[in-house]
């Protein structure tokens, strides 16, 4: 008979593990049967001496058919989402589904996230600075809004993966998030349980994210891509840098605003093509058109404003007000406002992302553990990007928050993120390399 | 501010954690701040990256401190402990203890110990196979027939040593166990908790026992011995052969049985001697006199009858009946015994220490959760040794239990432990090593 014991050994010694000892494993997890105790040492082992590829395509298997799968399948159009591993200002999605459904491509974004612990909020936190806005909504909600508007953004239906739920908030109190073989289980058992016939992964690497150095974030990339494929899910994934924040803005309203200005095509250059390339992979994977042919219809929602009306559509059906969407004033603002100004004159060689994003979680803009709240109004704007002139005693950036000390402080970790040098240094390209798609 | 997941990721990383980190940890054990789960992963990353010798000084430390020290202040001799790391027919404790309480030297033997999980009953279930015998004492009670008898042997006492406890616990079902740094602080903590000035530790190394080579025995070994000098402690190891069964009974009542033969001096010649050198060192580490002469003092108890008095002293002081020590006859016998046979003829070549352990597991001597009671007349008694010369058809050994089924299933692992080759074979030496004492 099976024990959790010699599964745990197994691993230790670096032993593969077969498909019974996996499948004991999750269903255990998911029973309640393993105790936590139990669930940690192994997940700890697994960080130590990872899992194969034949390992990690069954832990993912196992996970996705833990719950209920997601039932799509009176939508006709294929079905097709994104995933970032996460990084400091990536309010990709915000942009990315929007546009994705304003090409009218008749294909559909069903997007669950999670609300996740970090240095700022996640996507639904972003949306919920939107008076009024639920991300917090049915099956038939979620699958009526995918219907009308053609996405939806909402919470994790905790139906879906339950045992990879319950894995993940493991791991995050065990120092074991960062496991190659364990974020990509954890991924992809998601998105293949919630439906997706096509996957398109933003895979962050630097010191914003859970993978430090491109070989890290290429190892991810490619496993996820291959346990696409032993699934038979069309799976793309661009590797983009997260040394540094992406875009200007850094926190909960003001991410969404970005995303606003984004979507009205006066948005940060980088970011914007960012959101372009994805959009337009996501539409390829889906066999939409050629590359170029998706990438020009994703760019042309910009400019016809049909992208920022879907974003006002996600929001309406959420119970929010969709004029926020048109009219930025209507954000709440934040109490306090400070300004970091540059001690010398030369130019921007470094903005560190997790030094930011610290800073912002300082500021309130994120949360520790899982029943915080976050404080939508706080947060950073850049005013500068690496490569850029700056003159002694000019506003390098605003701090946003919600009282005095914590600026304060978020200024002091905001300092320290951001280096001036006398030369001008080069920007690192933001997209590094595309895994199955085009870029 | 600390917090358990750094501390986990110090340990990930190979960074030495010092006393603030120590401490922390501990004392999170203790008051049950730190949750099973982050202990768990923690212990797991010292399965794998380890603990420097200061490390595991200060852990040993603080899980000393964790409870209650036991209060012998009163008690006027020094006092000295013995401690093996366990193995199968490990009855050595039963006959130490007598011998150096019959040598009248003036030191006291305050034995604590713990019941165990493993192949057998520990030293506790074997003392309990005399009817009547409770080992579960108070701490007026145990410091009582120390002062009267020299010595006492009884259930570790929840008060000494608590942190230990609940790390001892969760290494048994997370598969770690078996870390050389997490062994020495465990043993070496309730040692010192318990008060004695003095200690010897008797390490096993092969098969059935934690050490499976002789260079991680001596490891741990090195590592207690300093230790046990941090904390001014005289401490002896010696390193024992575990690679085969030690003496010829296997069980509980049999190995007591077997522990009365020694103290008559009619026992195994191998296992009689480890006694006396185990004896030595402690009169020795006492300074008592000189090696040579502590040795004959131990040894002229088994032939004056003194040493055997001494345990049924103590069965008396437990509550048991003193008559068992006298008249092996009152054990009472198990309902099924069957014997196996040699299937060809030669000589012994090799006794499997830890398939002959599983065997008598199998029988039903020893638990796998805490709360299982052990059948006290289960067990296997040996009638050949390595090197000895067997016929085929000849009875190697004899199997106790309490049903046919069980019998069939011990004796397919008792076969499998037993090899029997045509050239005789040298048995190993038992005692291969001695650190910081004599032999």
């Amino acid at each position: 008979m099976l024990k959790m014991n010699d599964i745990i050994s197994m691993k230790q010694e670096g032993r593969e593990l077969g498909e019974e000892e996996i499948a004991y494993f999750v269903r255990g997890v998911n029973d309640g049967t393993i105790p936590d105790y139990q669930v940690s040492a192994f997940l700890m082992a697994v960080w130590f001496n990872g899992m194969s590829e034949d390992e990690t395509v069954l832990l993912t298997e196992y996970m996705a058919d833990s719950g209920i799968k997601a039932d799509l399948s009176d939508i006709s159009g294929k079905k097709v989402d994104k995933h970032s591993t996460g990084g400091v200002g990536d309010k990709t999605s915000l942009i990315i589904a929007p546009i994705v459904a304003a090409t009218e491509s008749g294909i559909y974004l069903p997007k669950m996230a999670g609300r996740g612990l970090g240095f700022t909020g996640g996507t639904l936190d972003k949306l919920e600075s939107c008076k009024g806005v639920n991300t917090e909504i049915s099956a038939e909600k979620f699958k009526e809004t995918v219907k009308k508007i053609g996405f939806c953004i909402a919470g994790q239906s905790k139906v879906i993966a339950p045992a990879e739920a319950k894995i993940f908030a493991l791991r995050d109190v065990t120092s074991t998030a960062n496991s190659i073989p364990l974020i990509a289980s954890s991924i992809m058992s998601k998105k293949i349980a919630s439906g997706s016939e096509c996957i398109v992964l933003d895979v962050k690497c630097g010191s914003g994210s859970f993978c430090r150095t491109q070989r890290d974030a290429e190892e991810l990339a490619r496993l996820m891509v291959r346990i696409g494929a032993a699934e038979n899910r069309k799976t793309i994934a661009l590797i983009t840098d997260m040394s540094t924040p992406l875009g200007n803005a850094v926190g909960n309203s003001v991410e969404m605003i970005e995303a606003i200005n984004v979507l009205e095509g006066k948005g940060d250059y980088d970011l914007t093509d960012l959101c372009l390339t994805l959009a337009a992979n996501m539409l390829y994977a889906s066999n939409v058109a050629e590359y170029e042919e998706c990438y020009a219809r994703a760019e042309e929602t910009l400019y016809n404003g049909k992208a920022k009306e879907k974003l006002a559509d996600l929001v309406e059906c959420l119970g929010g007000d969709r004029n926020y969407i048109y009219d930025i004033s209507l954000f709440p603002e934040s109490s306090v406002s400070a300004v970091l100004a540059a001690d010398r004159s030369g130019y921007i060689s470094g903005i560190d992302a997790m030094e930011v994003g610290r800073s912002a979680s300082i500021l309130g803009a994120g949360r520790e553990v899982m029943d915080a709240k976050v404080d939508h109004t706080a947060g950073i704007i850049l005013n500068k990007k690496i490569g850029d002139r700056v003159e002694e005693g000019e506003a390098i950036a605003t701090l946003l928050c919600s009282d005095i000390d914590k600026a304060q402080s978020g200024m002091e970790h905001l300092f320290k993120a951001i280096t001036i040098g006398q030369n001008k240094t080069k920007r690192k390209p933001l997209i590094i390399k595309c895994i199955g798609g085009k870029c």
